[in-house]
């Protein structure tokens, strides 16, 4: 069973397919291929699962590999200009073809090289998690981290190809499962209420990994954020909603020095931003309730750490790309599926949300 | 006397505005900054000049300056950090707008910091050297260096607005006015015989700086590549000949380690491409050597240094861009005004291109 979506970006359409046994099926990946030289950037934990399957599928291509250091605090300049080096070094040429085979950081990163690396180079994302499947594999976002903060060095940059190949979930540890759910959740938040109310009653199968389910919670969430990002490529408006829970999120994991996996940061963040929305009268307490109700089912946090302070959250979150002039906006929702973004609410109700840690979402 | 062009590219269309006493002209600037927020990228040559000149124009806004050291040899990923450390230490937000105010170099470093900070910011190119008014700051190429090569990290990305005042142009050192010339000249032999024919009648006015000669130079060339880079934003095809004697130029450029300016290397990657188009009978003598008694009457190099082997070429030009899968592909002129990309020659005759040193375009 394969399915194909695509991305409407008029000359960087491209298609997400998604299916099984995938990563041996070279038809896949070959009219996706520039030149003749293949590169797949990888990392140390994920080379040995599947680095081997896709160089004997794209056996035909000059293929090489660059194996990262896996995790968030690798997702840097430094780790960027490493694989510069590889490419370099490789004598690879305008007509490359460089494979991201991983999760979201390898994602990220090699996504941020082929847009820069001589410019631009050809780019297929091959996503392993299923936090990279729904989210950073769709939209053409790639980053690096500063110092100072996530994603703050990066550019829009399109792959020519996704491909979902859902095996590669079965080996994946049940926390990093858990984060992808995160976003999935996220999308029947922000866009639509039938499959936020699909997913309230299909908890179990989903902590089962039941395939069918799987197939329908991938699907849904790809195609949410496909028809999203197709309407506002370079996120200068409607876009700015896939945030929801992302500004609370970056600043835990910059405060918790990525203590925490992205998608439990958003997890608590989405508790976080249906807190201030019941707050400011925009969503009701028993809608807020289910939010926060529905994270925790799958077992994932719905409170930052207590040892975050609220100064040292309102210092991280200033330093957001959502700052715009100095007004602090952020994604809140209306009502379930209806999200939007706003800097209209008062600072004690945003100094309240982030003092509640326990009793976020509790009128 | 001020002159507007503009740079066709939809979207992403922008004015390049040409005149004197520009820098202390707000409203010039004005329309074209996005926020609050303006951060000057400039460097130690360049500040005492004019900076405290722009800074008191810009007063309106919240203004800081980015002081870099001066020189080819900085146009690295260290340098960009550099740069990228310097807005978030200040704070700059997505909304901010990076003025690059040098010459070629700042340009390159600065716009690929713009298109990479927050995943891009808003950018405006005021070249101050006669080089980068005629050519780095119109188009859109972003870069900085890698050990192995020029210019292999980048983006294409478009500023909003390009500044040439000309007053600039009064305080800059002979040999790098020479260099600018030397690009001058380029636009002559790719696209237009009359101007070239031109050239060759002012070549007196132009070393005196005449601002009539100047203004039309710099004019005509800025039209020509504006008109060359609307119709091929991304160096797909047609705007690739806008690197006659680039390839040339740049292993010149890397083999002495940058002791030549750009517009030297390119200068005597002119001659050789003129050269080589001669002995594949492209391109007839009395063309080839009107293109090197040009350069030559202008004082700029007309042959590779002499301890430059054949090889140490061979191999760098290896790495250049312009190699597809394996087949290095030049920029050739076929006759004056009419130039073409091709792989159509013979390793014989690019070795004898190599090896030709001062007798470039002999017959």
């Amino acid at each position: 069973m394969t399915t194909q979506l695509s991305v409407d970006l008029g000359a960087r359409s491209y298609p997400i397919v998604v299916g099984v046994g995938l990563l041996s099926d070279s038809a896949r990946f070959s009219p996706f291929i520039a030149g003749r030289q293949v590169c797949i950037v990888t990392n140390e934990t994920i080379a040995p699962l599947y680095l081997d399957a896709l160089r004997r599928t794209l056996s035909n291509y000059q293929i090489d590999a660059c194996v990262l250091p896996d995790g968030e605090e690798h997702k840097t300049l430094t780790t960027y200009s490493r694989v510069m080096d590889h490419l370099m070094a490789q004598r690879h040429n305008r007509s490359t073809t460089l494979i991201a085979l991983g999760g979201g950081v390898i994602g990220d990163i090699t996504g941020f090289v082929a847009a820069t690396y001589q410019r631009g180079v050809a780019l297929i994302q091959v996503p392993t998690t299923l936090l990279a499947l729904v989210d950073s594999s769709v939209g053409g976002k790639t980053a690096v981290n500063h110092p100072h903060g996530k994603n703050m060095i990066g550019a829009f940059y399109q792959p020519r190809l996704v491909v979902a190949d859902l095996d590669t979930l079965r080996s994946l540890p049940a926390r990093e499962y858990l984060a992808g759910i995160a976003e999935i959740i996220k999308y029947g938040v922000i866009r639509d209420v039938k499959f936020f109310n699909w997913l309230e009653t299909n908890v179990e199968s989903l902590l089962r990994r039941d395939p069918v389910a799987l197939d329908h919670a991938v699907l849904t969430s790809c195609a949410i954020k496909a028809e999203i990002v197709a309407g506002d490529e370079r996120e200068d408006g409607a876009r700015a909603i896939l945030n929801f829970g992302h500004t609370f999120g970056h600043a835990i994991e910059t405060l918790t020095r990525y203590e925490y996996l992205h998608g439990e940061s958003v997890a608590i963040g989405m508790v976080m931003a249906a807190d201030l929305s019941m707050r400011i009268d925009l969503l009701s307490g028993f809608d807020g309730r289910r939010i926060k109700a529905l994270i925790a089912a799958f077992g994932l946090p719905v409170a930052p750490p207590g040892n975050i302070t609220t100064a040292a959250m309102r210092a991280s979150m200033g330093m957001d790309k959502k700052v715009i002039d100095g007004r602090l906006r952020l994604v809140l929702t209306r009502s379930l599926g209806d999200a939007l973004v706003t800097d209209r609410f008062e600072p004690p109700a945003l100094e309240a949300t982030l003092a509640a840690h326990g009793r976020l979402c509790e009128d």
